[in-house]
């Protein structure tokens, strides 16, 4: 499998995500970086059921962020592409974090961060992480993540 | 109970909400009626509990939205006020809708409508309405809802 | 130009997009169709620059949306996969109306509009479209946009 | 003025707040940042435009964020009660920070961070923070910002 399949994702800034200063309103990368988190489990390939929650269909371990961050370098206009780069670490067996670096026509305009923690879903204690998450962890250490500009 | 303190709400349009052409993004007006209908169950001493999904506690009823629409008569801009009118209206035992008139330096600027079923949330089949909303449906009843500008 | 490249779109429920009932929130679909909407103008080969405002750029003719509305017929769950498709029609010669319909697996799980005027940037008052939306809405209207499930 | 009145908002966590694990989503939380950082703006008597873009009126300094970040404690749920503490703070003449404390039933239950520097909005070169922003930043500094719990 191509890690860019999986590691390497693309969007274009869209207009409901603009402000009225005209460039992307900050809290958008959060969402952004989220989303990239699930499809790139999707297209490694893992369903959604396996890691969120469904109705009737609740994993037995929920991998709630505990810390997330961001930092903006440049401006992002309505149509902007967006490459993004994911870079997911494990940093011990109940915890991982996904890097994440945004670039437009070649250069550098922001970076995000989410760290996630493992806990059961009945009673939320913190546990070891689930199986498909360690199998992509692990593929995602080899391809090494975030290719260089 | 003053009508008022559950069927006319406020709260300004904030920068977020905006976007790259200088006023309110569309999409904001549906967010703001369902936040002013559950400000209304709120305010009317219906716990967000007995209505809405908490982890542990599933209401037997869930009151999913079928339609909605919206129609936008001005601009709004960053810190425009806004009082926000609301008029719920049981349509049949098992079905309502909210109609949300929102106003602005007393002017008509938008009008959101939301249609709720009721349904069990253990099979989505049709049922009649819980017994906290329809007291809310009664008591908006008499009151007339949406105040005139 | 393959009209699907245009007029029939895709994306996932993701998992930000859900609420506490475990299924899409209602709000989610009118961005679901901006989003689509702006897709197309750019598949069909319009620039963002062109048609929305971004900084010491703004269009001479803003297009507004002054109604839109949304029918839900299914809930749809992180992960569902969507198929967004497109029937822009031209209603007079300074407005157009957009119908988005959705299905996943197949199935017809919700249906949206948006309603757009042309107006002057520099005062607000109504005009024509401009000529890249008139030919996106001609190649669309021989297309006949939203194909059959 | 009470210093209560610009540097401790209140809000509760809405349904459209909330994801498929039953809790508030991530993201909210920033958003929730910025829009107390509003609200105490014009608790302190700064008017929006004075601070934000609006047509035909653009203030002549921007205040981009270039950073923020969250940690997230407890899982917040629908209705849940939340008390907000800002602590504005300036770093250097072209630059604050905003810490943001929530809490909710007197415990404390999230922390943010945004980070804003003050650019020229016709050129976006670095410049110093506009008038209006010091004295908010004065004033909250005697006041000592964030309560204790």
């Amino acid at each position: 499998m191509n890690p860019n399949s999986w590691l390497m994702l693309c969007r274009s800034v869209r207009f409901g995500e603009t402000d009225a200063a005209g460039v992307m309103h900050f809290q958008q990368l959060l969402r952004w970086c989220h989303e990239a988190y699930e499809e790139s489990l999707e297209r490694f390939g893992l369903t959604a059921a396996e890691i969120f929650p469904t109705p009737g269909c609740t994993p037995e371990v929920a991998l709630p962020i505990v810390h997330c961050s961001a930092d903006f370098r440049r401006p992002l206009i309505c149509g902007s592409p967006l490459a993004i780069g994911l870079k997911p670490t494990r940093l011990d067996p109940g915890c991982f974090e996904v890097r994440y670096s945004f670039s437009s026509d070649d250069q550098l305009v922001a970076e995000g961060l989410t760290l996630h923690v493992a806990i059961r879903a009945d009673g939320r204690q913190r546990c070891e992480l689930p199986q498909g998450i360690n199998r992509w962890l692990e593929a995602s250490a080899l391809q090494g993540g975030i290719q260089p500009l």
